[in-house]
């Protein structure tokens, strides 16, 4: 058993202590050191050099908010266990262990209707088979069995440390100054009422940054052309990969773990039997099956992947308003006709779609606020001229991306 | 021709602009783009996971207070052409670019004798061939060939740009807040004298923490155990590839670019004649490499492979005095043991060393201190009690590093 | 003449560099020195301990953000002559060097119809005189009599760099994160198109977002209920102090400043003639007055004196609708019968008003936004939705105050 | 009774919680809300213009810090009852009570023998009775009679929170970056042994740094040449006072608490006896004082209060060998010639003196190092590197002070 004790140095919050022999043992797991190699957003360090903070080190810093929050609602009265805070951590710690790398982007490609939470919950079962049952009550907390609901909206909610972490890191390590927010005045805000997580009226100026933030950063940063394109661009590499085989073409280069994917893509395979080899890869196996495959002789493949690795990302476009058919078909032909492929094959290298709510939802903003005379409003009652109601309108907007040639 | 301006955002600096169509395409170019991939900290990371900075972001940096020490200097009627200006800043976002994966671990490993600035001057000359010549100055201010020195000792030097980013920059991302300098401060005090870059004498107390910051940043986080131990195990693994080749083992599993390297490790070919391998090679191909070989037949090559991929990494000892021969005899049995290996080979899981100003030179750290009468002063010759006299011994330790069994 | 270059330290930007003869000539006359001694927050340090900044500070830091938007602009090629260069730099030096001590609430105590904008033009002229002519230039562009637009702008006008300061400087030493803006940023964007200034498209985030800390450091620091409510306080001592006067009693214990306002307050004496003495004032000759009059024999006057120096700042309600009139008659006899005065002088203990738009305008935000097509919008006709239509609704809160008894 | 839970912003450490309601009566008092107007750092802000936080704000800083380091020894077993809890928190939020204004300066002018320690403690005692009793385990600790000595020395010790806090602070607000130290690792360091606090052999670099950090503040900050020259000029305001009042001369203009101290300077009469008065005083009556002495017919004295109030601050030589007696004979004719006072007056406008270890003892920098088998070793025996065995040698320096003419 590792010594009881660790503090890692954390440029956003400073330091982050774990404290339990169980939290040790989990984070010293193959399965959570896997999360070490996946950037946290993905291709966004192509814009913002400074983003390749981990996945490993997002949720050690949610592990880290969820701890001060435990604490502060301790402070304040509300009952919860020594089990219960155990379980709220180890929650915490492995939500997103299900991702893959380039999880957005490659979710559905390498393996269909494969989700990362569920796959999250499967390798929490694994975890808790090995442990011994450990994790059961995280388990409980994760999938929102556990009576007080207030652990679970913890971990996942309109105020969940996940998101708080995301937002603030994601801020910290892009240098966008905009997406900062108050995490430590909302935090010291939290209560809970009816079993429900809530926040004091005091924290309104903070909620409504918070709410703006997320808007800013989801526009400015999460869906910004570059990265899209880019994302686009690697699902285009992974579905010729797969159009290659299927028709029969080796695609040498794959690491190992990636080509187990491949293969097995079109056939009936689950991601329960594919867990272990899921547990296997990481970022270093999409980019050097990339870096691999620019020199692979399929020209769409060898094309888009270099393109990659030479940051010479796809023009895009990116409006409110549909795209142009024409314009569309036009760049298909001129795309085609300089790279040298059929034009049936042209939408490897130029194709549109709608990209809506693309990465995180921001719709069901409903937080509850917390009165002094003990009543509950949602933040989208208050009376206060701050409060936009438009806030949780949905947003759509339309790409097209062609090869820039 | 790219556009001519452009800001990126940065952590460190808020913004970092670029402003000359030339420096766009350099920056564009593949063989700085490969500098994303590359890890500014190697294995610090595991240490510190905020410490995923790249060789990319580091390089920029320093361009940025390249550009912010020229203004000063400018500013205080230091003249300085603007095709000076212009080399100045090429030669500091290029001084990096030789740099391969892990190479403070990697540099004598993979190709003899070619050290990262002999690598990063060829490199410069193949641009420079590219872009018509363009980079000479460059080149000339990076070879100390400039007539004004102080370009150079801008490059490299006792106050380079070059360590006062990598300094703050590390710092900023492992979160260690000891490493933190006055960047801004030194920068606004520096002077050119009889053409040689100076420091004004109300700086005196930023570089005696200029120099702390050094020493702590070099014991705390660049020598950590941790730290050093994985860098020692990477080391062993490409030698043992190297072996089992010679003896003709395949090492099947290695990425195109890390197979030509060790293919011709025995042989005499040079670095010129691999220079273009060299630059489609990073740390993706290292680390994708590592996690193909956690299958590999060979014993040895698997487990220090499954080592790092698991960040099970090795045990070590760093202490001033030599380690014990007998307790290191003792490991080596231990470990030979356990894994099954042959007593001879263990020292590929159980070896020493000494640790000697592994990674930054310490030393001569001679900065002249221009007076208010004009006068010039070594730092060492100041009258100032702060100033510490033992600041340029050199340190040296002994390391001994075997399996985590 | 002083030595013509100087660097002062400071928490929000690291270093601000006086590198003119008449910079610091003016920094060290005494009528700028006075702002030394004036809280730029007033009294926010009684919420926000950490917000005791000078206007000596704020003034300051706006002058070094002119700095940085005149070096941007003229990188843009704008054409900005050294005389223009100096002239604004002056002009947002000298900005509010017409404010007296907590001259929100006192503007129009002291002395009528005296707005400090009309003061520190008034200054302005007189160290015009005294330097020859100097500050002429700075004079034409503080007045808006300056052909390019741009230049007043910048001192005056939706993004000028006094609120960029003033917000982003009481944000930090209150420490309501909320209210930092990414000032770097708009300034990077700002462009001058026309003569006028504008802002390029892509800052419209950063935009947005200052928009957005505005409102809330209006309503969370500018207007938070203790702070209006001791400024009330403030103004009920002076106009107590006032009405003593009027009916002949003496009022010892006030600063030679002081009385000498109090004593001219009734008659037709302008600030043209008092001018010398109102650059004698400053925080100190309110305090220790106000310290003073604790003692004073009046009771209303010891009670108001004691209640400030002491924290016990009066009850305060702040809501949207007005204040039922029965909860304010009733309140007033209590405060009445306790403190044991008139209930015709209960008015100073237990009194009303409107809190509109109090401290700053924040209607009026119309922003030019420049597209890459060279077109300009204003910010409220942009296709964004970030952006709020409901930015300019005028907001006013009614308030009132009673003795904490 | 207050209610129990107050939330303070603070720019340092975010927020400042204080959840008991005999610490919310302690904070509201009148005593301690004296020092809102006791600036921390007296004249510094002469220099630095941002240093003008107060010590309400310090002790609170300190505050928190001790709840911070008292939920860390808490966390690793130290034993530490409801009780002492409260009584640390309060010895160390009163524990600068007893400052008056400028203290470092006037300690010894304004009342003899009077150290703010002592003051401190009457305080305390003063407050004792008046809450029943309940500030007696906070006296206890604060006077080291408590039997847990490392309460005490949490209050007052080699890495108490109060210098861990003023070093932070002072840091912070003057933004001298040097000065910055790594205050969370050392509480998260700190343990207790045999009944001693001592720190964990980790936090070592991080005590180096602390202990250069002070001496960096200490000789670039709180003995710049300006700031001790206007402590010295402000003494010998006090002085010419004193001296006019024991020859008959009225000294008018003086606030009333400062009058009391004056009249009452060549008498018998103790701090005791004049405790209520000096609760009463802070910088406004110091400041306000010297205002209104600007107009007072004695020429030293009106000379003196007008430097101060403009900022001529004395020209001040400082070094390490004493100063030419010569020197200092023609300085004080000059000066008496200049501004036309007797030769027998002139050393209240031009004299000299020693300037040892004038505001803050960096001498006994004894700190005991726990290590990880269990053994203690003072700093200075540890066998490292970065450890300077010449840290507590004492530094002197002499200055000399003449009237700018």
């Amino acid at each position: 058993m590792p010594k009881a004790r660790k503090i890692i140095n954390d440029p956003v919050y400073g330091f982050i202590t774990i404290d339990h022999p169980l939290l040790l043992q989990i984070i010293s797991h193959p399965c959570y050191q896997r999360l070490r190699n996946i950037h946290q957003m993905a291709f966004a360090h192509l814009v913002y050099p400074g983003a390749v903070h981990s996945r490993l080190h997002h949720s050690l810093g949610a592990y880290h908010l969820m701890c001060t929050a435990l604490n502060e609602l301790k402070g304040k009265g509300t009952d919860i266990t020594e089990a219960e805070e155990l379980g709220a951590k180890l929650a915490i710690l492995l939500h997103d262990i299900g991702h893959g790398p380039f999880s957005h982007a490659l979710e559905h490609e390498l393996i269909k209707d494969a989700h990362h939470e569920s796959i999250s919950l499967l390798i929490m079962q694994k975890l808790n088979e090995e442990f011994g049952g450990q994790l059961q009550t995280a388990i409980d907390i994760f999938t929102d069995q556990h009576p007080k609901k207030f652990l679970h909206q913890l971990v996942s909610g309109q105020l969940d440390v996940d998101r708080m972490d995301y937002l603030n890191r994601d801020s910290f390590f892009t240098g966008v100054a905009e997406g900062v927010i108050g995490y430590d005045r909302i935090i010291k805000m939290l209560a809970v009422k009816d079993g429900n997580l809530v926040v004091e009226e005091k924290a309104i100026y903070s909620i409504e940054k918070f709410l703006l933030s997320r808007r800013l950063m989801y526009w400015q940063v999460y869906l910004h052309k570059t990265v899209v394109a880019a994302e686009k661009m690697l699902i285009m590499i992974l579905r010729r990969a797969k159009a290659l085989i299927a028709s029969g073409i080796e695609t040498i280069g794959a690491t190992s773990a990636i080509d187990k994917f491949l293969q097995s893509s079109g056939s009936e395979v689950t991601i329960e039997s594919l867990l272990d080899d899921f547990c296997d890869m990481d970022d270093h196996d999409v980019m050097a099956t990339v870096k691999n495959w620019c020199h692979h002789p399929d020209k769409i493949l060898s094309v888009l992947c270099k393109a990659i690795i030479h940051r010479k990302v796809m023009h895009i476009k990116l409006q409110s308003t549909p795209i142009d058919m024409d314009f569309q078909e036009q760049k298909k032909k001129e795309v085609a006709g300089i790279v040298g492929i059929d034009e049936a094959d042209a939408s490897y290298l130029a194709f549109g779609g709608e990209a809506t709510n693309l990465l995180y939802n921001i719709n069901n903003e409903s937080i509850n606020i917390l009165h002094k005379d003990g009543s509950l409003k949602d933040i989208s009652q208050v009376d206060n001229p701050l409060i936009d109601v438009k806030i949780s309108e949905p947003v759509k907007k339309y790409y097209f991306c062609y090869l820039r040639v």
